[in-house]
């Protein structure tokens, strides 16, 4: 058993969650992992039976009574706070842990932004499934663009790609032109076939019923189809691409004046990866905002760990705590 | 009792369904009218017993053995024919009310279209709750433009507008700016007050879980404070009134050819009455097929009474058999 202060960092996201034992001086004590658990969607108790199976895995070589701080990092955190029944779930699977310390729950864009840099200034811009961007003050959220959900707004997440494919799709149809390169992927996706039926508007009913069967938030799926074809130049899905890189960097210049030169931070799925649209967002970003840091975000088990350390009274260089807790990217 | 040809025509619609018997002669024996029965949002069922109600009131004062034949307009019609349980319990309605005759269902873009024109060529613009374009030969929908439902299409439908005003409304709130006097409207509509929170976030969090609590259809409920902030000038809504009439004229460009001559019908509850969309489409239409009649949608149910009739032997001139049925409009 290590002796020393240990801190306790989650992630919770919709595909997995994660979790991670570390002390101040960055000796990664265990780490856990475990299914998705976004509270929103699945609801608070499957998110704390998420939290709970990662944090055993985590603890499993730690003495629970040294653990003096937490944090969790999820989506829709506001709404868990709000909820004291989700709340005390959350409370329950803690102390399940054999966790006495006070925990923290931030928001997955906070948790996202930390990962990327130790500055306490700055702006994140996620894009995955959903689109957000924020500045952040004093590492809290301030102002908030997008984030609006598939409804209303995510514009240039993977469910905006995804949808915008379609409609595409559609209008090509209509107009009794050629699919492209990018709709036949689409059309095999959703139907099973790249073939148009002889009369086009049978396979227009055909994808119409698809869609509409199934949870608009599945058309998300289709975005690593936009993804892959723009990487082959075909031009909807190039089109696509750039469309989505304005939209994002328009949100995020919502919340973010020309030229701040403080840290912006790049996280979701659609932007941490070696993407065309990674790459579009970095140039578009880079041409706005020239003198500022662009970084992905990184290990948010992490991030959520040093958000909780950086307040601990022996804490006195939160900075140097972040080079030794969080895995540079 | 009148003896003669007796002919029956149905529109049934979201919000209502009327009936009309009426002569070769033009004289009307009888109208029925009833709730809305749109069987792809309310069921077989629940059409095919409006259409019985109002074919009872229709046919109160006439022998239904006088009736040579029938026809229905219905959104959705395709659905409805290709699912032969809703089939029967629409054959069943029409025995209850005492018909022997034969009767076709034509979907409502085709019985709008009618309802504007004899001609068996020309083009349809539908836009109410949703948007549908189609090109009409031989009285048969030839090529269709969207009608993709609010999911994937309807663009510049009455759900468009409200979807649109929403969306203006959080942009203008995440930037930090006044929602204007459209946002102000809906704002008041969807949470009851016009004020924005201290925070913005929790008006626009307020807003989204508002939304995204009720059927997305709904949205189309906001479309006539679209309408009507346009019509004082609200710049917001005078440009999305602008833009949607774009975007009606460009699905309907996607099935009529520049400069095309025949009819171009006007459909549905946003562009059937004196609204500056209306006016819009129309302004825009004239440029693009000057040499084209544009008429307004008339009564759906006696275009359908025509489509029924024309078919007969005794019929030898259609155009003159519809100046007789359809009012003009």
């Amino acid at each position: 058993m290590v002796t020393g202060t240990v801190v306790v960092g989650l992630d919770i996201g919709g595909t997995s969650t994660r979790a991670l034992a570390v002390t101040l001086d960055g000796e990664r004590l265990g780490t856990g992992r475990s299914g998705g658990g976004n509270p929103t969607s699945h609801g608070a108790n499957r998110a704390a039976g998420e939290l709970r199976a990662a944090l055993r895995q985590a603890l499993t070589d730690v003495d629970p009574s040294r653990v003096r701080a937490g944090a969790i990092g999820l989506a829709g955190a506001g709404r868990l706070l709000a909820d004291p029944a989700g709340r005390a779930v959350f409370d329950d699977a803690w102390r399940a842990a054999g966790l006495r310390c006070p925990y923290a729950v931030h928001g997955d864009a906070l948790v996202a932004y930390a990962s990327g840099t130790h500055s306490p200034t700055g702006t994140v811009l996620v894009a995955g499934t959903g689109a957000i961007a924020a500045q952040v003050r004093e590492l809290r959220l301030a102002r908030v663009a997008d984030g609006h959900g598939w409804l209303l707004g995510d514009v240039g997440s993977g469910f905006w790609l995804g949808h915008q494919a379609v409609r595409r799709l559609l209008a090509a149809l209509d107009a009794g032109g050629d699919p492209g390169d990018l709709g036949r992927r689409v059309l095999t996706e959703l139907t099973g076939s790249a073939e148009v039926a002889a009369r086009p508007r049978d396979t227009v009913d055909a994808l119409v019923q698809t869609v509409t069967r199934r949870p608009p938030v599945e058309l998300a799926r289709l975005a690593p189809l936009v993804v892959s074809a723009a990487g082959t130049a075909e031009p909807v899905a190039a089109g696509l691409i750039a469309e989505a890189a304005g939209h994002l960097i328009s949100s995020t210049s919502r919340v973010r004046p020309p030229g701040d030169a403080s840290p912006l931070v790049l996280g979701g799925g659609l932007l941490t990866g070696q993407t065309l649209l990674a790459a579009a967002v970095h140039a578009e970003a880079r041409q706005c905002w020239p003198d500022a840091p662009i970084r992905a975000a990184g290990d948010g088990a992490a991030a959520a760990a040093w958000l909780a350390a950086r307040d601990l009274p022996e804490v006195t260089d939160p900075a140097a705590l972040h080079a030794r807790l969080v895995p540079a990217t």
